[in-house]
């Protein structure tokens, strides 16, 4: 097993529908845990409520509040409908008494990977370096402590791996487990959100950029190897942004699709605190 | 008042949070009632709900089975988070003791159309013959009675009005109601999910392209007159596929991004019937 399986693992709760697990530290953004590895954490309940279809299709997720790294938490899981090939599902993460995530999923069953037919469009990988030739993500660029990358190497584009250097709100690079695991659409969840903001490439450095709603799109089960990743906004106003993105499995097959709504707190953003 | 705002009206329920309405059936795509109708229609449910923040910044709909058109149902709300700027609400939409979508949405106040600082970043507008030069969406050139088209007024870009003329999964167009009512938010999570599907452009006319999620993100609130809108897809395979689409205002304004996953039963498509 590994550290990533160990740490989204969930128990049958005591209740039908309710599962518990610990949200660990070891996945977090400064003191926060990362919004990708609660995802992906929340997904393992979500697919223990619908064994046959374990992919999340689409999968949205709500943050009301940070998680508390360390503590244990329980996901409250209802499956609003259940069908051959497709089941809907929503779930609340809850922990010391307080929702802090509410989700909703259409879960379903993408085969292994390499078994999907052809895509008719696919959006295209862009070209990068090899991972070699890229810079890991660095905590002391972005000035905040970064145990997350004990877990996941993350290595950027060479021009876009110092915040503000890329004059424009994008980044991409490549990423792994540290451990070696390989991909699967659960890591594709974390994957869709360990990556920088991609407005630092606009702004610099502007501190916390919080989630407020996530949507991914798993599209395909991942090859073993790097995924490429590649995030960009085009979209910011009034301190929101919205940032697209996309992964790609190590065959060039295009694996998954997101889409976050996020809160820019810089003054060159439109900064406003949520409240 | 007019047909769009007599259409969506509901009214408190039985119990708290509970709201009544009906899905009138000028609004359908032939037999059911469309997407982003039902979607409005839930919204204007959560707006009571939350009525200091009357806006859905981010709003998630997953359609678990179709609306009954003509008759009458129950949107359930519940506020799990209430914030100073941004609040989040879940709600149910019922008819015929069957649930028929679940929401998921942050809401909060974009402000009067114009009062927003500029954006830092805006998806470019595209360039598009002006209205008058545009033909009207077509219920013959898509093979299926559209009631909807006259409550709205849809105009297509002359090269992507015939289904498969475009080469290419993309339409866009002008869009306005046709009674002369100004677009705001609520109009636009309609406008968001009333044009062709873009697939119509790649694949030719293939039938009913049932959603099964969708997520607009309103950004402001538009001026008065035609709102314009670009919807897409990059991305189809073993036939479900991501649609992107933006919407802006007559002063140019970004005021909404929209994306969705669908089913396209098409051979083309990679057909698999939802279950």
């Amino acid at each position: 097993m590994s550290a990533f399986d160990d740490d989204t693992r969930v128990w049958p709760g005591d209740r039908p529908g309710r599962y518990t697990g610990t949200v660990h530290p070891a996945w977090n953004i400064g003191a926060n845990p990362n919004g990708g590895y609660l995802l992906a954490l929340a997904a393992q309940a979500l697919r223990q409520a619908t064994p046959n279809q374990p992919d999340a299709l689409s999968i949205t997720v709500h943050y009301l509040r940070p998680g508390l790294a360390g503590q244990p938490c329980e996901i409250d899981t209802q499956v609003l409908r259940s069908g051959r090939t497709l089941s809907t599902v929503r779930a609340t993460l809850v922990q010391d008494g307080s929702a802090r995530m509410e989700l909703l999923a259409a879960m379903g069953d993408l085969g292994a990977a390499g078994s999907q037919p052809p895509p008719v469009i696919a959006l295209p990988r862009p070209v990068l370096p090899p991972p070699e030739a890229c810079p890991g993500r660095s905590a002391s660029a972005q000035g905040v402590g970064l145990p997350i990358l004990n877990r996941l190497d993350i290595r950027l584009h060479p021009d876009q791996a110092v915040p503000g250097a890329a004059g424009e709100a994008r980044v991409s690079g490549w990423i792994r487990f540290a451990d070696g695991r390989a991909p699967d659409a659960l890591g594709c969840l974390l994957m869709a959100d360990a990556f920088p903001p991609a407005v630092f490439g606009l702004l610099g450095m502007v501190g916390w950029v919080p989630t407020i709603e996530l949507t991914v799109h798993l599209r395909g089960r991942p090859a073993p190897g790097w995924l490429m990743g590649a995030f960009w906004a085009q979209d910011l106003r009034d301190g929101r942004v919205i940032e697209d993105g996309a992964l790609w499995d190590a065959d060039g097959q295009l694996v998954a699709q997101a889409r976050q709504l996020a809160l820019v707190r810089s003054p060159d953003g439109g900064a406003k605190a949520p409240g």
